[in-house]
């Protein structure tokens, strides 16, 4: 794959770390999806005008430790002057660069700086390295995301690579989930954009660590073409799940990493009306702190997790309603006796948890994943700038 | 006003104290909302139909302990049968009782306890002590709520008395906000209604301890009619007003008795384009876990305020909101240079907080009311049932 990459420390972020993410490749073919909050970051009315008149991009700039959110014209401004940066110095034009601040909030870019790390990173340019690349992009992250596969299409292979970062809202001044998958597939851009949705739908925007969205969200998928491969309607679906993979891998990483997490928690609605109806079933459970903190003290109390989709208002019948905790049959029409001490231990000794919920309503299915709610997070999150 | 009351201690709560309220009166017109959650408890399913054919009641009964909520078939004939036993001791139709239940989900009332403190509880019918009438329905309150005024109309006194209980969803398999306000002014039967159904959009249906809604919440309104005040169309602002009085200060108890709680919170929302808009603004801020944390930890992080207003999607341009924490503006279309330090000591120092927000995108006003998030929450949550 067809990609070069450099770093620089730059002064943005506290730590001294690394802070300027630089990829360059060919001209290439990308899907993008942006945070739909109001109060979106610069850098993502920047790429929006981007996506909306760009055909192919040839390179991603990223700095961390600072959003560049709630900035205003001078912020706009700024996000501009980071990808002229890099256009400059490659030679090519300002609208192949798309540009993404993850950090605080509120706080003008200390550009001499960043200017200054754009083109150090530019002047050592080198292998794409996964590990590298999400340790540049990351900020309160408890570890680095990335995650590779291949595919196989007619015996000739396909290569699709992610990296991300984020952790919830952990720390809304310094939240943000970026997530980035590269591939090497010849696939034209329509194609795409719809896998790259597709795909961002059934990942992450189906983790939920607090419900709380951040200004900077950003998730692109690049082909680069430079394999022999190429993606069409008879392979296309093939090529989807590849980058599903990844996407989910990912995400999942992302609620791992959630405000002090102790447990991961997939929960698999089925038998909806439609897909939107099981999806906001599974959200509803999801953004429950009832539930969540029930699950951080291991209780399979299941009161919570029924009066929580209860609340959605959508004419559900309880009456034919089954609710598995793990494999613990434990509501059925009514409340099930069910071996209490077991479903305990169950909760207890997992770091994967999986409700399963049957509403009887149809045949639509969706997974939403989210964590448990426990001190941490009211530690983590009551402490940040004070 | 013409209201009797007794109280028995039935054996339903673990604690052995009161858990039976009867109260009887003349009889009256009453207004009623409900729970909206569609995993509605017997009682509400059983009052919901009283509801829609009875001009007049002339009692209640209530049973704490024991929600009598996904309870089935079952559950439905206790709740009826309570009502029977009620209307059997006093000589009146079964359907003049309204039946309430709070407690614990998912169990059958232990129903020779409860009819035998029905019987007991009428036995004793005294006066009306609004102490011990919402110690009789409260559960994991941490304190009674109750309150009263007097209004005047003409020279003519009237009387409006309120009992509450809930303490946000702190423990969901012993919540339920139950909520009485009783008068002795004359008024017909579609002015009560409406009156209750404004004055709980703007009390209880605008307060949210953790977003989560029970499966029993109910707020009646009953007119005696015992005085010789007569509401109509000349006074009824008036009367509205006392009444709003009474709930707010009822629901404002309940916020404080939330899940650990250490400060009330008001959010103002001005400026908006409908009251539909304004309430759903001031609500998007209440429900945010990482703006309660921020409150818990004395943090004037307006980040987590602005942001969790563009999650709504509603096309909000920030460039002209105005924020204030207390009185101190923060954000005018950009962060404002503000005394930080004091703004800090304004939420360390402050049981009640104010947060004004101007939207400048119309005329409407909605006032919401939350608490914030700490380690409380999640402690009694977590550590319920396990």
């Amino acid at each position: 794959m067809n990609i070069k990459m450099g770093v620089a420390k730059a002064g943005i972020k506290p730590s001294g770390d690394y802070d300027i993410l630089v990829l360059k490749f060919p001209p290439s073919v990308y899907g993008a999806v942006f945070t739909q909050n109001s109060l979106a970051a610069a850098p993502v009315i920047y790429d929006r005008l981007v996506f909306n008149i760009q055909e192919k991009i040839s390179a991603i700039v990223v700095n961390s430790g600072n959003a560049n959110a709630a900035t205003g014209d001078e912020g706009f401004r700024n996000a501009q002057r980071m990808a002229e940066v890099v256009a400059e110095e490659f030679g090519i034009e300002r609208e192949e660069v798309m540009v993404f601040s993850t950090g605080i909030i509120g706080v003008q870019l200390p550009m001499d700086k960043v200017e200054a790390g754009i083109r150090r990173a530019i002047s050592e340019m080198g292998e794409f390295d996964l590990e590298l690349a999400s340790r540049a992009i990351s900020t309160t992250d408890a570890f680095y995301k990335y995650y590779q596969t291949i595919g196989i299409v007619d015996g000739k292979t396909f290569q699709v690579k992610g990296i991300a970062k984020g952790a919830g809202m952990i720390h809304p001044n310094m939240a943000t989930m970026l997530a980035y998958i590269f591939t090497d597939v010849k696939i034209d851009k329509p194609l795409l954009e719809k896998t790259t949705k597709l795909v961002a739908d059934r990942t992450f925007n189906s983790i939920s660590v607090d419900g709380c969205e951040s200004t900077n969200d950003s998730f692109i998928v690049v082909a680069t073409g430079d394999s022999d491969v190429v993606i069409d309607n008879t392979n296309r679906v093939y090529f989807a799940k590849k980058v599903y993979e990844i996407a989910l891998e990912l995400a999942k990483m992302i609620v791992k990493d959630g405000e002090g997490a102790t447990k991961l928690i997939e929960i698999n609605v089925y038998d909806a009306q439609s897909k939107e109806e099981a999806k906001a079933v599974g959200e509803a459970i999801a953004r429950s702190n009832l539930f969540k903190t029930a699950m951080f003290g291991n209780d399979p109390n299941w009161g919570r997790i029924l009066s929580s989709v209860g609340q959605l208002h959508i004419g559900i019948d309880f009456s034919k309603v089954k609710l598995y905790i793990g494999d613990f049959l434990i509501y059925s029409g009514a409340p099930v006796d069910y071996d209490r001490k077991k479903a305990i231990e169950y909760l207890k000794n997992s770091h994967e948890v999986r409700i399963d919920l049957y509403l009887s309503r149809g045949e639509s299915q969706w997974t939403f994943y989210t964590c448990d709610l426990g001190y941490k997070y009211v530690e983590i999150n009551a402490k940040y700038t004070t």
